[in-house]
Order: structure tokens, then C-alpha cells, then sequence
């Protein structure tokens, strides 16, 4: 019988947007259930927002060091099954192999660390340590997505030709890091955020969702950065050209200065029987469009769906699931995977994005960076 | 300091929708904890269910009685808080009741009881008591649908003139009754759902809705109600005219033979100064217009919201809510209130639908059906 | 070969929005060309109206009588073929009939006449005439209300069960009529309306889109109108229940006090098989949904179209077409009805609105009026 | 008093898509009237054309040559004002050519001719003949692009930062030029279409709204250009990054072999204001977003709006225009153009894309090719 996993988090102190978002996501199935983090800088900070999330204080650390190492120490059957880290990307790797290096389970957000070495040496990590790791490319938990990653798979959309992608939002169309907004502040800072700035916040999941959904890697990119915020240093806004593995051309666009827009991926895939087009802001509604039959609109539980699509949704046809239900279904995917592991079932690997998403992310991001370097050459990733 | 909530539930057993719906909710905010449960109609399969919850077997009740009995007797610090009700309607009243007199809160599902007599009988017991009692119209829980309420209260449209409300289903559009689908078999049955099929299932939904955004009380129904499945007792189906306390006028429809339509609850509301729309199948957009502006439209946590609207949303602009979360608020508003009552605190009761919106309901139901007895004749809710 | 007709102009002189519509629709296709008229209440008026339109002065009438009886006296290869009416209501029939007992066809606004009894007269009229009679429901042009009409008729939605319509505008939320704006104080007259305010500008619409649509006939209507605007005599709002011929139910919803609304006239329509929804304001679109299928769009010029829809669409799939273009297919419609009259062939008659359309709005109206004024008793068409 | 003007025709015979579209367009407004054409290759088929639109046989020409000497040689006021040129791209230098030196204005098609050297040649005819010369960029004529245009020069959305345009369709999927179809056949052949296909049939209505909307000059552009079809020479589909002279930057994506697409030209352009998104398949809704506002959605006619969006606006609010009637005011401006130089008047000019915008498109067709060609190395336009 599978039992309820025990999370211990790092980062996500009062006051964090994404700390918030995995424990909502990780609460939702039942599957998981909070027992410990260091989730602030200072002890203080951290056991206040640990008491006020109803953990015991005793389990309420100072440093992931420290939790680590404690929780390593107490009784197999309450210490933490797994780490969650939700902190600026700097602070993605220590974590990670340290927990990783304890015999942890890992749940990273992403980009998965500061730079592309760290990526890299982290792979062997997992690989050596034998657990599993679990990046939050929560887009790719929708339904919709599932279901449109299975249609091209399944050969309906024949072979594609073209893609464009996008990442749209406008929260720093201001100068809003020079205010006391605390998302903002580290976002722009390399020493926090690594050499990408939309790069790695958002333009990692518009990459990784057009090779989740297309199954096929971006082979090189054709990158044009913008810095428009007065004084910013990393990237803001992204032009980019796209060549795919089989041929296929793009376009994807990501920025953080298209004023007005609020969270906006989007996809568009053409093949030579069929095509698709998604939207994470309206995510219940899948738009395909055919060579000789009308425009069809999949909706989650709805008809005609393929089993992909089917096995995360999780109420009937017509109620809503929205960012957090997606989120939630990369930690489902985890912990049932991690209960596998433990019943010592040799299972199919759930689908759930890891550490080579994670890989192959920091190579876009430098391969972006490096393109716009040289006036938006095409660079292979 | 608020403490987490113990959850008890009546009803919602392997294969049921409504109960797996209550537990995510209540889940979503960290708030509640289940603890125990009478899931099932037997002993054997309540224990496997709770099991499967990842429940102590000890908690796992055969009954509603012995649940409430066993945890009455229990700590204080260990006993359940309150019960959450999420069986067939007949079957609201007398663990609703029970729970009361024994000194628990209570969340029930709607309709709140199986005829207006018990819903008036339960009504004064939850007065006697002093207990809480929550009823899950949860569709009032959305941020657009706060905001709507906010905007019609502080005069933003003005007087109301008009108003068109719909549910519309197509989910027994076959006869799904005559089928495994348990979820049909007793929506379709007097004993079990009581003298409303559709009008109670999803009517008073709709009926709520109205009353909630606009603070108007519907005066009096003139309703013509189908029964398009074949032998079947209950409306599957009914179009009204509505008439408001105020002089407005308007229609609502519902239905469960719409074929095609998944979950379709929308409202249009006219004033003199504005006017809005809402769907909850695409709830995270509220749709206004006036009479020398341009249609503005509204997103959760956006540009523009009242109070009352930003104080439900859990994520940034973009990041859609859904079905989950609009009924995970009223669990959070709900245990906000208990802990509230726990800590001697007078405070404001907080905004969720209570036994006052359940006695509506059920007049909605009674009203619906003797006006289409008397062909549509005009009956006072 | 079919000929370019010529057409005489009763009504639409400078400043009238429906005569200007008129012509610009009957432009469209070059199938007709406008050669005289009687635009204006004075022949100052008239003529000046006239000459703006590059008319020659000498048919510019004063008077419609004047311009039948001189007309009637040019030679056959000079004269005017029809007569085009857009006149306010109490202005249809007089024009009408005289024309038809001259011998030239007609094309008549909506709604028919200004009473009950002219229409049926009309209907005679026309009968005795021999000559043919086009009424402007222009909302039946459009491709997809054809392809709508063409799925309902072959069975494709299975039985027609439940109708929802609503013509909803807001232009008369304010005492417009109290301004110097012509339009708005016309239609609040029941000496120049009729019985029927928003009935009979807008009612008949959409009574014409249901029975158009579904094929079926409206048997009886139970109505509640208002009267909001201060003042105001006729209806400026409805609510409608209403039954068809077959035992399909459903509302009717119209209203000119819908603030901020447009000119949102739509439609949805539920069978056993299938369903299907579509507005004016988004014409290109024609939604549909299915038992067992995803939901489909169909688009003009489109994939899986029926010939019906077809034949209306003059350009490539993705071009939109509009109002005028709708409207227009009436005229075409019509001038290749008049031309296969004139050819002697015996053709089956082209799809458009005819003088049978007209009575039926005019009972409509009538039915509306009555039952509202029975407190919405249920009142046969 | 103005006067109807009388147009010959270039080009459109039977089974002419483009044809039928100029002759509708130039009619809606009543201020154009067809009187000759050479309508086909052969003045059989020319005649055969002619008559079947109602000219009189004297006036089919076999070709345009024959056409723009017997028309001068008629009296004044019977000759034809101007020539308009719907012929496939090679076709549009010779008799634009020799129009303008006989003394005609001359409306044509796009892109203006088929060489990039053909187009300077010509804009240097057109300004010594003093004739004026319109090039149908339709979409300009749409009043929602109309009310974009004026919001941008207004400085409503700051100073622009983004732009995403993209022009998809999706009727060149297949191979259609190997089938009968003749709207397939000469686009993808260099000798009538010139060196661009996709990019000169469709990318040069994008470059054009982009600069026409923005008032911004694209200054360079990096395009990755596909050759989808099989033995296909000329680009189906085109990828391209663009950097405005304002230092904005952006991405456009056009193609043909967007399977599934109709006409899906759209844009969205982003300023340090507000921002504004435009789509052509749905033209009467602009949809803009603001810093602190929320979303507003303007419609033609509707609220809000500036005058130059008004000015174009036939009908009231809510009645769809479409298609032809964007492309109907190229022909209304142009024409209130022609009458405004007859009467002597020294007008602002009407506001119609010109020879300029002609120059400009074939200069972004060359510049795209060239880019292309050095593996979307970056390109001055």
C-alpha cells in the first residue's frame, strides 16, 4: 500500500510565491504531506514561518545543512522522504547535493542551478546517488499538454514542420526590481538568477515545453536578447529563430516586459496531417486544426481523449483545473514514482521532467546567451 | 495562533466524485487534516477506503453514528472538529443533525437536506447548537465571482435590471441511470435527490449565484420543467422566468440533457450604469461593460479588483484557479471561522454559504416544482 | 443571362442607418442597381437624398405613391423592378401594397407591417399579386445559420429538445428617444412600432432564427416584458419560455436596455444527437458538440461545410464576412429569384424570408403582447 | 458634388479569386462603378467576363493594352477613371505602367510588381504622371487597425519595445499546384510571383501592418525561410526576427503551410504604456492591455474610440464589418481622393497605402531573400 510522503522544504519562507505553490501542489492528492523545512536565512525567520505552516519546531531548521543532516538522523519511519527546493536558483545545486549525497529524493524548481557546470555535475550526482529527482516543468502536468504530446506521438499530426512558442508576461515592464519587490530583486542579479534572466525564469519552460510536446530536440537557436529595463544586465525579452532535429522551423518569443500580459505560453505545432495550439492561461482547451475536417477543441475528461490525457485529470468534463492542479501532477507522478521505488516495484517510470530537463535547459539558456553574444548566430544547443 | 483543522467525513467512499472533490479542497490550504471517515455503507468498505486515504484503521468508521459517537469520546486535541457531509441528499439531514447536537461543526454538500422540511428543522437545530455550518455552493468561492458581488454592492452597475442565468449540462442526455454510473442512478431518484432532479443538483446552484452577486433575493419563479429521459420522474431539465425583489427581470435555464455542454454555469447581469458576465467553465475572466467605456475584462489577482476579489486568489495574475480552489475556499473561509470561534475572537463571519442559503435553496426547489405543476404559473420562492 | 435589376427606394434619406444598409447590400454582389426613390417625407428632401446617391434628379420622388405611378409609366427596359422599403413600421405597408398591385416586386424591413391585421392582408396581397415579396431577416443570410439549419435538417442533432435565443442590445438603456436621436424615437412610438417595442425591432429576429434554424415551429410563448426606460409605452425588454410544435422547450431573451450589449443576437440548440450554438456578433463561427466527439467549429468556406452554407460564402475560408454581406444574400437571393421568374424558369424558389415570415412575426408579436399582459400566461402563436 | 467614378479592370475573369473581390469591394460604398475591363488572356473569354458582370461588349477588351488606348480615345465623361489591376504579380508593372503615362489612376494589387527594380521604376512613373496610385494592403482598412494606428501616434502606449506579427495559412500544406488549381499555380512560380512567395503573397500585408500600425520603420531583419512542398523554388513559410528603427525588436512568422489556418494574420505590438493585440479573423475586437487598467476591448463603433477608427465604421456597433469592407475603404478613400483632385481641392490625403508602401514591401521581399541566402544573417531593408 502506498503511503504518504514526508517533505522537508528548502527556501519558501513567508512572504515566497513558489515555496506556496509546492506545498498547495504537493497537498492536493493526499500523497504528500509536509514535515520539516529551512525556510528562511535565519533560524528565526525560518521557524516562524514553519510554526505558522503548523510544523512542529523542532523540525523547523536554520539551514537545509542542518536539516539535512538531522533529519538524516532521526527513525526511517519520520524522517523526510524527500527534499523540495524552491529557493533563487543560486541556491538550487548546494541543496540538492547534499540531499541527494544523504540518500534524499530530490524535487527541484527550475532552472535546476546557476549554471551549466553545476547542471551537468549534478546529473552525475543523481546518477550516482541512485535516487530520484524531479524538476518542476509544471506546464507539462496539464492535461491539455499530455494530450497533445500523445497526439503527435501517436503519428496524427504526421511529421511537423513548424512550431512557434511563446512566454509572454509584463510584471517587469518597470522598474521593479528597484522597488522593495523581492521577486523582482533576485531575478535580475546573475550572482542569484546565473547568466539568464527571462532565459532561465520562463524561457526554460517554453523550451522544454516545445520538445515535451513535439518529442523532438531543438537543435540550434538564432537568439536576439533584449535589456530594456533601464540598468539591467541579464536578459528581459527574447527574439528567437528556431531549427529543429528533423527540420522544423520556429519562431519563440519570451519576455518579461510585454506589458499587460499576466502568464502567457503559448504553443503552436503544424505537422502534414494535423495541427495543435495551447495557451496555459485558458489550459482546459486544447485547439486542433485538420486538413479536411472542422477545427476540434479537446477539453480535460472531455471527449475523445487519449489515456495520457485521462490519467491527470482529475474531476469530470467542464471543472476547471488550473496552474496548481498541473503543478500538482508533477509531484503526483514523483511520489508515486518514489513509492515505487520503495515497494520495489519496477515500474514504468512516470512521466515527470528530471534531471536531463534540467540539463538540457541550462544548455538553452547558454546557448541563448550565446548566440545574442554574436548578434543572433545560430548556436547549436 | 491557528491550529489545523480535523476533518471527519460522512460519505465519499471509492468511486465517489463529490468526496475526493471535499478532500482536495480541504486540502489545498493546509488548514485541514482529515482524520476519520464513514465512507461507505459498510464497515469493510469504509476501512478500505480510509485506508487507501492513508488513514489509522481505528478511525474508520462503519457509520455516521459510530463516527460521531467514538470521536465525541475521544481528546479533545485528538477528535475530529468537524464534519464534512458528502453523500446522496437523503442522506445530509441526519448525520448534519446528529453532528450538531453533539457539538460539531459541520460542511455540508448541497442541496442541503432532501425536503424543505428538514432543511427548516436543520436550520434551527444549527441555531440551537451554536454550531458552524458550511454549505459548498462553491462556485461562490471564485475570485471573479467575489469580484462581481463587490462591484453590484458598491453601486458599480447600478440599479439591476436584468439577468440571465444558466447551468447546463449534457451528462444525461442517454440514460446513464440504466448504466453501472452510479453518480446518475440516484440524481435520477425521488428517494434519494427528493423532488428536484436538475433543479436540485445544479438549480440551486444557479439560483445561488444570482442572489449572491447581486444581493437581490429572486421574489417569484415561473418555471417549465422537462423530463426528456425516458421514464424519468425528476426534471432532467427546466426554463423559468425570474422576477427580483427589486423589479428586475429574467430567465434561468438549466439543464442535464444539454448534450454536449460539460459543466456550463454562467450569469449576465444588466444595471443602468453597467453590466457583467461570468462562466465558470472560464472563470478566470470577468466580462464588464458600460455605457461609455469599453468592455474591461477582469483576471484574478489583476488589474483593477476590489478587495474582496484579491483576497481569494492564491497566484499571480495568469496562474488559473479552477474548480478546486473555488471550493477549497469556502473549506478556508470555513476553518478560518472555526479557528476564530476556537480563539474567542468576535470577529466578522467570514464569506461562505451557510444553512440560510441551504432553507433558500430548497424554497428555490419547492417553488420551481409547483410552478411548473400549475403550468408555469407564477409561485413565490 | 440574368440582368442587372433596378431597384426603387421607398425611405432611407440622409441620416437613416437601415436604408443605407440596404443599399450597401444590395451593391455587394452587382446583381442590382438603385435607380430611383422616394428617400424622404419631403420631394426637397428627396431629391437631395437622391442626388447625393448620383441618382438622376428625375427619379427622385417626392412621394412613394409618386414614384409607383411614374415609374409604372417609364418604359419597361427604364423602370424600376422592385421596390425596397425601409421605412419605419407603420410605413411598410402602405408602400407595399401599393407596389405589388403596380406590379413590381418588393423587399420589405422588418417587422412586416405596423399591425396584425395588415400582415395578413399583405399575405393576400402578395398572393393576388403574383409578384414576389422579400422580407429582410437578414440574420438568415449568414453561412453559418445555412450550414446551422442544413445539420438540424438532415437529422445530424438527432431531436431538437431544448432552444436557448437571445437578442440583446443596449442602445435604449438610457431615454435616448428624449434626445434628437431619430432612431430611438420611432421605435418607442406605437403609433410608427406597433404593439411591439424591442418585440418587433428585434423580438422577430430571433422568433425568425429558432424557426428558421431548428425547422420547427414556435407553438406557444409565455412572456414577461419590461418596460424600464421611464415612460416608455412598449416593451423594451422580454423574457420569454417557450414550446415548439414538437415538445422541445426553451427561453427566448431579448432586450435594448442589455447595457453595453451590441447587438448580441444568439442561438443554442440541443437534440439527441447532437447541439450547436452561434452569435451574430462572432458570425463566423458555428459552434457544435457531440456525444461522443470533441466540439467542432465550423468556419465559412470551411472544412465538412454542407452545400447550403456553401453557397453564401463569396471568399476563401478565414475572409470574414459580416452583416452586410448576410444581409446582402438576401438580395441575392431574391435577384436570382426575380431573374428566374423573368427567364419563365421553373426553379425551385432560392432561400429567403417571404411574406409567410412576416405574418409569422406579426403572430409573434401579437402572442407576446397577450400573454404579457396575462402575467405571462402560456399564449399560442 | 461628387461623382461616381467609373473603373476599368485588369485581370479577374471567371474563377479569378481576387477579382470578384475588387469589383464587391470597390461597390459596397456606392461610389465606383465597373464600365470595362480586359478581363482575361483572350477576348473571348474577356467578353465572355464582361457581359456575364453586365458590360456592354464594346467595352471587353482582349487586353489591357486595347483597353487603356480605346478608353482615352472616348469622350471624358464616359472613359473610365481609373485602371484597377487584380492580375497575377507579373502582370502589374506593364499596366500600371502604361496607365499612368495615358493619363488613368490606377489602383493595384500586391505586392506592387514582381521586381524589386520594377517598383522604384514605377514609383517614379506614378510621380511624374501625377496620377495616384493605391496598393491594396485591405487590412489597413480595418477600423480596428484604424483605432491601433491612432493609439500608437497618440503615444496612448508609450514608446513600442515588441512586436509579434505573423501572417499563417495553411492552404498550401499539400501540393495543390500539382492539382487544377489556379490560385496555387502561379504562387509558387518565380516568373509570375518574383523571388518571394509566402513573403510577397502574404508577408508583405504583415511587414505592412506592422509599420502601418507602429509608424516605425522595420530596420533590419534575420529571416529563416522553409521550402516545404516538394520541388518547391519559392519560400512557403518564413521565420524571421525584425529590429525596428527605434530600437524595438520582434519576431514574425508567415507561412502557407500552416496546416489548418485560414487567414490568421495577427499582431501585438508592446509599449512601455500599454499594448495592443490585433487579429484579422476576427476583426472587430481590439484587445489592449494597460499598466494599472484592466484589459479594455474595443470594437468598431463602439466605446472609446478615436476618430480615425470611427471614420471607417459603416454600421453601428455590434453588426460584424468584415473582409470586403476593409478592403472596400482602400477603394472609398482612394475614391474620396480622386473626386477631392477632380474638384480642385487641396485635401489632406486620404489615408490609402500608396506606391511608397509598394516600394517599401518588394524592398522587405529582397531583404528577407537575402537574408535567407546567408543563413539569416541580419539584413538592412
Amino acid at each position: 500500500m502506498s503511503r504518504k510522503l514526508r517533505m522537508g522544504m528548502v527556501g519558501g519562507g513567508a512572504g515566497s510565491f513558489i515555496g506556496d505553490v509546492h506545498r498547495k501542489a504537493a497537498a492536493i492528492d493526499g500523497m504528500i504531506e509536509l514535515v520539516c523545512g529551512a525556510f528562511s536565512s535565519t533560524a528565526e525567520k525560518s521557524i516562524a514561518s514553519g510554526i505558522a505552516l503548523g510544523l512542529d519546531e523542532s523540525r523547523c531548521y536554520g539551514t537545509f545543512e542542518d536539516m539535512i543532516e538531522k533529519e538524516k538522523a532521526l527513525p526511517e519511519d519520520v524522517r523526510m522522504d524527500f527534499v523540495a527546493i524552491v529557493t533563487p536558483n543560486h541556491m538550487h545545486f548546494p541543496p540538492a547535493k547534499m540531499a541527494l549525497e544523504h540518500g534524499f529524493h530530490v524535487v527541484s524548481d527550475k532552472p535546476v542551478t546557476l549554471t551549466l557546470e553545476e547542471a551537468e555535475a549534478l546529473e552525475k550526482i543523481v546518477g550516482k546517488s541512485g535516487k530520484l529527482f524531479a524538476l518542476t516543468h509544471n506546464y507539462t502536468g496539464n492535461s491539455m499538454v499530455k494530450q497533445a504530446r500523445a497526439m503527435v506521438a501517436k503519428g496524427e499530426l504526421g511529421s511537423i514542420r513548424k512550431i512557434q512558442a511563446q512566454y509572454l508576461q509584463g510584471w517587469l515592464s518597470t522598474p521593479l526590481e528597484k522597488t522593495e519587490q523581492k521577486q523582482a530583486a533576485w531575478r535580475v542579479d546573475p550572482k542569484r538568477s546565473g547568466i539568464g534572466g527571462a532565459l532561465g525564469d520562463i524561457g526554460t519552460h517554453a523550451e522544454n515545453l516545445i520538445e515535451y510536446i513535439t518529442g523532438l530536440k531543438i537543435e540550434e537557436i538564432a537568439a536576439d536578447l533584449g535589456r530594456f529595463g533601464e540598468g539591467r544586465i541579464l536578459d528581459d525579452d527574447g527574439n528567437m529563430l528556431i531549427r529543429m532535429e528533423n527540420g522544423a522551423k520556429g519562431t519563440m518569443s519570451i519576455s518579461q516586459i510585454a506589458l499587460g500580459e499576466e502568464n502567457n505560453l503559448g504553443i503552436k505545432v503544424y505537422g502534414t496531417k494535423g495541427s495543435l495550439e495551447w495557451y496555459q492561461e485558458n489550459p482546459n482547451e486544447l485547439i486542433t486544426r485538420w486538413l479536411e475536417a472542422p477545427k476540434k477543441i479537446y477539453t480535460p475528461n472531455g471527449n475523445g481523449l487519449h489515456d495520457e490525457a485521462l490519467a491527470v485529470s482529475r474531476i469530470p468534463a467542464g471543472h476547471p483545473e488550473g496552474y496548481l492542479e498541473a503543478f500538482a501532477t508533477i509531484y503526483k507522478n514523483f511520489a508515486t514514482h518514489v513509492n515505487a521505488v520503495y515497494e520495489g516495484k519496477s515500474s514504468d517510470t512516470p512521466d515527470y521532467p528530471t534531471i536531463a530537463d534540467g540539463v538540457r535547459g541550462m544548455k538553452f539558456i547558454y546557448a541563448a546567451v550565446k548566440s545574442d553574444t554574436n548578434n543572433a548566430a545560430w548556436t547549436k544547443i
